[in-house]
C-alpha cells in the first residue's frame, strides 16, 4: 500500500493514499486508542455543518477564494449526508478537548476538496485542513457549536418517541378508565383507584419531562462560532460572526442565534449539565414507572398478575405462561446509564479551567449516548410493551373484593366502629366485605354498590353521598 | 418526674407531664434514632401552616367544632412563628414516609390546643391528634405539601442570595473590565483576555443558574392537599381541596394551587428531583468559578496570583502574605455536598412504587440541607470573599507582556512567518514580544500599542484593523 | 457580659469570659456558618487524644516544658472523655483544611489549661494555643489523623452492629430452613426455594461486605503525624514523630502506626475513599435485601404477604392488619444516603492538589455520617424488625401449590411433554398440578410427595433421584 | 437471499441461511436497538469458555452424546478464539437479563457444530441451542459466570498497566530526587518539597490501588455454574458442578471455584459492585494525579511550568511551545467515565430482586468499559507522557529562591522573629530571602546552604541541626 508523507509541526507521517484523513487524525489514533467507539455520527454530521458554514461566511467575506469554498461545502454535503463516515476514526474519549475529531474532520474535507478539484490528496497548498477548512474557527467554537447541534437534534428525535410514549400512556390511562384495583402504599394494600388513573400519572409526569427537556435543549441553540480561542474573538470579525451562525440555522432549520456573550459560551458547559440533568430526571421517572409495571405484571400465578404484557421472547421452556417484562427491563437498564452519565458529565463540567473546558469530548460521549439510548429504548418499549398492554381485570376486580381498603368508603355510611368491626370478622372469617355486609344487611346490594362504585370512591368526595342525604 | 399514659393501636406508652408530643412520637423517637439531626424547622413552619389550613377549611365546612379549630389554629401559629420547636424531636431520616413527623406536629398541636382550651395533655377526646389536628389529612398529603411549601421558601431565600452574588460577579466584571491577562486553556498560555469577561462569564452563568432554580421551585407550587391515602381523594371533598389551599396561599402569600391530579402529585416526586437537579448544575459551575479563583489567587510567589482574596483567617504564622482562599474552599466543598444529596434524592425518588414514594424523608433531608447550605455559603463567599476581592494589575499586565499570546494579535499586521519568528526569538533570548518588536523597528510604539490595545485584542474583530486599512 | 480581648495576624476580638474557644473559632463562626452540624463528636474526641499525644512526646523530648504538658493533658483527656463538648461550635462544613477545628481545639485547650494552671483564660503567654498545645503540629498533620481515628472508631462500632445483623440473618436461614417458597426471577415465578436459602444468602452477602468494611478500615491506621504542612516532616523529628504515633496507639489500644511515606499520607485521600466505596457497596446490599422483605411483606390480602414483620408504629386507624414495613424504609433510606455521600467524598477526595486535599471537612462530616447512620439504622433494624420476623408459612406453601415451577423437578420422571402438558392444564382448569398428578395417577402419593420434597426441590441434583434408579 | 425458517415459542421467523445465529438472536436485536455497541468481546469468549466446558463436563457424565459434545467444543473453541465475532450481534443492553446473549452464543454455536457434524443449519434436532449447547444450564448462572471471567481477564491486563504505570511514577522519583521545588497547600506557596517525593506519592497510592483491584478481582473468582435458574441447583447434580467449574478453571488457567451458596452466587452482585468501587477509588486518585500535572506543567510562559510534557500533537500553530497536556486529560475524562459507570453499575445492583438481578446486561456494559477504558488511558498515558517527562530543574529552583517558604528551616537558626522579619523585608524590596541573608550576614553561605540543603529541607528532623549542636 502506497502512501503519501504528511507534515506537521512535530514531524511527518506517512499516510496511506488512499484515505482522506491525515497525519493529525494518525496522531490522535495513535494517542488516544480508549473507548474504540469512533465519535457519534450526529457529531460528524453537525461538524459538517459548521464547517460548510464557516466557509460559506469564508468566502461571501473575501476571505476564501472561490473555488476552495465551493469544494469545501460540497465536500462538507457529503459528509453531512452521510458519505465518508469511515473516514471519521478518532475515539470519542480523547484529550485536547476536541482536537483530534476537527482535525479528522478538517482532514477529510480537504483532501475531499482537493480530490474535487482535481488535486492530489495530501496537496495542502491548494486546500489546507488548517487555514481553508478550518478557517476563521478554533476547536473551542466548532466543537462545541457542533456539539450543541448534535444534542439538540438528537433531543428533538428523542421528544418526538416521548410524546409517542407519553400518548401511550394517555390511551392507556383511557383504556383502563374503568379497571378498579387495589390501591398500595408502602406496598401495603390501601384504598381502590382505578388503573387509568394510575397510567395517567405515568402520562402526566412524562408531560412534564417532555417540557423539561425541551426548556432545556432551547439553551443549546446558543451557540460559540466566531469566540475563536477563548471566547474573545480576536480575528474573527462581527460580519463572519453573523454569517457563520444565520448559514448554520438556515441550513439545519435549526433556531441556533449567536451567544450573547462569547466569552460565557466558550468556557461553560451548563448547557450540556442542564440537559443531562433533565434526562436524568426523566430516568428516574421512567424507572420508577417500570417498577410499576414489573411489580404489576409478576405473576403469573403467585405476583400481582394485575398487568399483561405482551411476550416478546421465549422466557422458559416450561412454563408457557411465562412472560419476562424485557422491554421494562431495558427500560431500566438505559435509566441507570443514563443516570450514570450525568454523572460524568457533571464531573467533566465541573473540571472546566478559565477559559474552555477541555473534557468535552466526555461529556458528548455521554450526553449524546444518553440521548440516544433514551430515545431507541423508549421506541420499543413503545410499539412492544406500551401498546400490546393489558388490564387483568378479573385478577383486579377479586384484589379489590378481597381487600379490606375498601370499607374506608364505608365509613361515613356505617360508622367507624362497624367498619372496623367488618374488617375484624373478615380477617378471622376469610369472608370479604361485601359477603358480610350482605349477610348482614348493612346495606342493601344496590347501596352497596353504589357506595362501593369504582369512580365514586375513587374521586374526591364521598362515595355514596346521595344515600347519607336521602336519610335526612 | 410524673408522667400520662397515651394509647394507641399498638399499646400504652408513659409519656412525660411537661412535654407536647405523645405516644406515636415517642414510638418515632424509639424506632428512628439514625441522623440525629431533627426534621429541618422550615418543614416544621410549613407543616403547622398545613395544619392550620385544614383546621380552617375544616370547621368553615363545618366538620370540625369551632371551639377546636380556633385552639388548634392558634397552636399552629404558636408553631410557625417558632415557638415549642423542641418539641419536634423526631428524626430526620425515618421510615413510614413522614407519619411520625406528621404524628409529632398533630400531638404537639393536640396538646397545646388542649392546654388553651383548659383541658389537660392527653384528653384527646376533647382534641384528638388524629380526628381532629390530622382531620381530611393523610401524611401522604400533609407531608409532601408542607415539603414543597418549605422548599420554596428556602429557595427564595437562596435565590435572594444568588442575585446578589450574580451582582457580586457583575460589579466585578465592571471594576475589572480594564484589567488585561492572559487567557488560558488546557492550563496552558493563550491569547489575552480582561478580567472583567471572566467575571462577566461568572456573572451570565449564574443568572442562569437562578433562571433554572427559579423554574424548577414553580414545580413546588403544585399541592396534593385532599389527595388522602393515595391521590383519589376519598372523603376529601372538592370544596375542602378548594379551601385548604386557599388557605394555605393567603397566609404564606405563595402562589400555591391544587394539583390538577392529585394521583400524580402524590406519587410522583419530580419536583424534588427537578429542583435539585437544578441546584446541582448550579453546584457545578460554582465549583468550576471557585477553581478558577483559587487558581487566580495562586502564590503569592510562585503561583499565578492574578487576583486578591481578603484575608479571612490567618493562614500561617510564618508567612504574612499567606492568605487560604477560605471562602472559596467552603463553596467547593458545599457544591460536593449538593452533588452527594442529588444522587441520594435520585436514588429515592427512582424507589417510589406505586401511589406513593415512602422515601421522602431522606428527599426532605437532603432537598432542604443543598437550599440551605448552598444560601449560607453564597452569602458569606458574597461577604467575605468576592465583594473584597481585587485584581492584581501589576502581575496581569506583567504576565501579558511575557506571554506569547499576544503575537496572534500581530498576525494580521507582520504575518504569520514574522509573527512566528518573533516568538521564536523571545524563548531563545528571553526578551518580550514588545520589546523586539521595538527594537527591530517593526511597528512605531503608538501602533504597537493601538494593535495591542486591551479592548481591541479581547473583542471581536481585527485589533488595530484601522492601520491595516491605512496601509491599502 | 464581660470579655477579653484576643489578637491574632489579621486583629483583635472581644471573646466572651465564660468561653474556652478564643479568636480564631469566632472568625470560624463568623466564616463558615453552613450546616448548622457541629463537627462530629468522635472528631472531637480523637483530635483530644492526638493533642495529648503530642503533648506528652512534646514534653518527653524536652521541647514543652513539663507543667505545660500536664495541663494540656489534662484538658486534653477531659475533652475526649466528653467534657467541653459545647465548646466545640465550628461548623462541620470549612474552609482551610480543617483549620478552624484544629485553632478550636487549640484554643480550648489551651484556656482549659491556663484556668488548670491557675492562670486566666487568654493569657496565652503562659499556654498558647499555637505554641504550646499546636507544638510540632500542622492541621494537615493532626486533622487527617484524627479523622482516620474517628473513623476507625466508628467503624469498629459499625462492625459491631453488622456482625449482630449478620448473625440476626444466619438465625432466620436456620430458621426459615424448611420454608418452602416460590423462587422469582424477573419478579415472575420460577422453580421453588426455600426462604432459608434466601436468608442464608443475605447473611452470606453481610459477611461479605463485614470483610470488605474490615480490610478498608485497616487503611485508616496508618497516620501521619510529624508530616507537618507538607508531608516532609520539616522542623519534627523521627523521635517525635516515633513517640506521638506509640502514644497515640497506647492510649486508645487502636493498631495505628506511622505512614512509610508522610508525602503521600498527607495529600492522599485514598483511605477515606476505600472506606466509603466499601460502605456504599454494603448500602447496595442493604438496599436489595431491603426492598426483598417489603416485598415479601407486601398485603396484607393482595400483596404477597410471606413474611410477618413485628408491627412497630400504627399504619392506619381503619386497618387492623395494616403494618407498614418502616424498619426496612428506613434503612433504604439510609443506604440512599451513604451512596449520596460517597460521591461527595469522591468529588472531594478528587479535588486535592499537590501536597494536600484541603476538602478535609467534606470528607469527614460525610464519611463520620455514613459509619453513624448505618450503625444506627442496622441496630434497630435488627432489633425492631429482623430478630421477631416470622414466615407466612401457610402462604408460602399454598404458593408452592399454586405455581407452576415445580414442574420442573417433575420433568425427569414424567418426560418434558407430559410436564408441559399438566401446566397447560393446570391453567385451563384452575387445579394445581398436585391435584392433576393424583387425579390421573401419574404418581403415587409417595412418590409425588418424595419428588417435591423441598430440601430435594431445592438443594443440586435430581429431585427423587432414588425413584429413577428404582425403575431402572 | 435464501433462508431457513426457524421456530420458538412465540412463533417462526425466516433466518438467512448465511448466519449461525438464530430466532431468538432476531428477536434480541429487534427488541433491543439500544446502545449500537455490541457485547463486550472479552465477554463472548468467557462465554464460549463456558459453553465448552459444560459440554465436556456433560458428554463426561454421559448426557451429553460424544459426536454432538466434540462439535460444540470445538465450535466453543473456533469462538473463543476470536472466530465468527461477527456472528454476536446482540445489543450490549438488553433486557431479560442476559438471555438473549446467552441465545446468541448457544444459536451460534449450535449451527456450528451442526456444520461440523456435516448437517444443514437450523437442524436442531441434531444440535439444538437449548438442550445441547445449554445442557444444564440457565442464563442466570452462564451469563455471571462468563462476566465473571470476562472482567477478571481484563483486570488481569489492567493490573499489568497499572504495574507498569506505577513503575514509571516510581522511576520519576529517583529520577526527581534531586528537583527542589516549592510545595503549595491551598494552591498558596508552602515549604519546599522534592519532585521524587510528589511523584513517589503518586506512586504509592497506585501501589494501594493495585493491591485494591488485585484484592476485589479475587471476588470473581467464585462463579456459580450449576446455580440452574435460582441458585438451588435443581436438576444440577453436584458431579456436573465440579467438573463444569474445574474444566473451566483449567482450560483458562485462572482460580476459578465453585460458589460455596449457590443461591447467594446467583442474586448478589457485589463482586461487581466491589471491583467497580476499587475501579473508582482508583479513577479518583488518577484524577488528581493528572491534575498535579496539568498544574505543573502550566505555561509555557506564566503557568507554573515545573514539568516538561512530551508533544503528542500540535497545540497551536501560532505557539511552537505550546504544548497541550493532552494525555492527561484522557486520563481524566477516563476516570470521570469510571466514575459515572460505577454510578450506572451500583444503580442495577440495587435494583436485584429476590433471586436474580436482571439488569446484568448494563452492568456487564459499564463494568467491562472501565477496565478496558482505564487500562487503555493508562497504557498511553504511561507510554506517550509518564515516560518522557522532564522536570522543569531551572525553574523549580528558582521558584524556591523566590517564594518565602524556605525561612521555615530557618526559624530554629534565626529565631521566628528574624525570620519574619526576613519575610516582610523580602516582601517589600523584591529580594530573595537568600539575597538578604547573605547582604545582612545573618550566616555565611556554608551555614545557610547547609541549612537550606534541599534533602534537609525534605525530610524529617531539623535542617542543619548540626549547626545547632556546634553552637552549644
Amino acid at each position: 500500500m502506497s502512501g503519501r508523507i504528511e507534515k506537521d509541526s512535530l514531524g511527518s507521517k506517512e499516510v496511506p493514499d488512499s484515505v482522506y484523513y491525515g497525519i493529525q487524525t494518525l496522531r490522535a489514533v495513535e494517542n488516544f486508542p480508549i473507548t474504540g467507539v469512533p465519535v457519534h455520527p450526529q457529531l460528524i454530521i453537525a461538524l459538517a455543518h459548521v464547517k460548510k458554514a464557516a466557509a460559506q461566511a469564508n468566502t461571501e467575506l473575501k476571505r476564501l477564494p472561490h473555488q476552495i469554498a465551493e469544494a469545501i461545502i460540497q465536500a462538507a454535503k457529503e459528509v453531512s449526508g452521510g458519505q465518508w463516515s469511515d473516514q471519521f476514526i478518532v475515539d470519542s474519549i480523547q484529550g485536547g478537548a476536541g482536537t483530534s475529531i476537527n482535525m479528522n474532520m478538517n482532514e477529510v474535507l480537504a483532501n475531499r476538496a482537493l480530490e474535487i478539484m482535481g488535486f492530489a490528496k495530501g496537496d495542502y497548498f491548494h486546500c489546507s485542513p488548517n487555514n481553508h477548512v478550518n478557517m476563521s474557527q478554533s476547536t473551542n467554537d466548532a466543537i462545541p457549536t457542533a456539539l450543541r447541534i448534535a444534542a439538540y437534534t438528537l433531543t428533538e428525535q428523542l421528544l418526538v418517541t416521548m410524546r409517542e410514549v407519553q400518548q401511550g400512556f394517555a390511551r392507556k390511562q383511557s383504556q383502563f378508565d374503568d379497571v378498579i384495583k387495589v390501591g398500595r402504599t408502602h406496598l401495603q394494600d390501601a384504598v381502590p383507584i382505578r388503573m387509568g388513573q394510575e397510567f395517567g400519572a405515568y402520562a402526566k409526569v412524562l408531560d412534564r419531562d417532555i417540557g423539561r427537556i425541551s426548556r432545556a435543549a432551547e439553551g443549546l441553540l446558543s451557540v460559540n462560532m466566531g469566540a475563536t480561542a477563548v471566547g474573545t474573538g480576536l480575528n474573527a470579525t462581527v460580519e463572519y460572526i453573523h454569517l457563520v451562525v444565520k448559514h448554520m440555522a438556515d441550513d439545519l432549520q435549526i433556531g441556533l442565534y449567536s451567544a450573547a456573550d462569547l466569552v460565557d459560551a466558550t468556557q461553560n458547559t451548563d448547557a450540556y449539565t442542564e440537559l443531562s440533568a433533565s434526562l436524568k430526571v426523566c430516568a428516574v421517572n421512567l424507572s420508577k414507572i417500570c417498577n410499576d409495571i414489573r411489580l404489576m405484571a409478576s405473576g403469573p400465578k403467585v405476583g400481582l398478575n394485575e398487568l399483561l404484557l405482551p411476550p416478546r421472547q421465549p422466557g422458559s421452556s416450561i412454563m408457557p405462561g411465562k412472560v419476562n417484562p424485557v422491554m421494562a427491563e431495558v427500560v431500566n437498564q438505559v435509566a441507570f446509564q443514563v443516570m450514570g452519565n450525568d454523572h460524568t458529565i457533571c464531573m467533566a463540567s465541573e473540571a472546566g479551567q478559565f477559559e474552555l473546558n477541555v473534557m468535552g469530548p466526555v461529556i458528548a460521549f455521554n450526553l449524546l449516548q444518553s440521548l440516544q439510548v433514551m430515545q431507541r429504548a423508549l421506541d420499543v418499549f413503545n410499539r412492544f410493551a406500551l401498546e400490546g398492554m393489558e388490564a387483568n381485570r378479573v385478577r383486579c376486580q377479586a384484589y379489590v373484593d378481597q381487600s379490606f381498603g375498601i370499607v374506608t368508603a364505608l365509613n361515613p355510611h356505617l360508622g367507624y366502629d362497624v367498619a372496623a368491626q367488618l374488617v375484624k370478622e373478615a380477617m378471622a372469617t376469610g369472608m370479604t366485605i361485601k359477603e358480610l355486609i350482605l349477610e348482614r344487611n348493612l346495606l342493601t346490594p344496590e347501596e352497596m354498590n353504589e357506595i362501593l362504585d369504582p369512580v365514586q370512591m375513587t374521586t374526591p368526595g364521598i362515595a355514596g353521598e346521595r344515600l347519607l342525604k336521602d336519610q335526612l
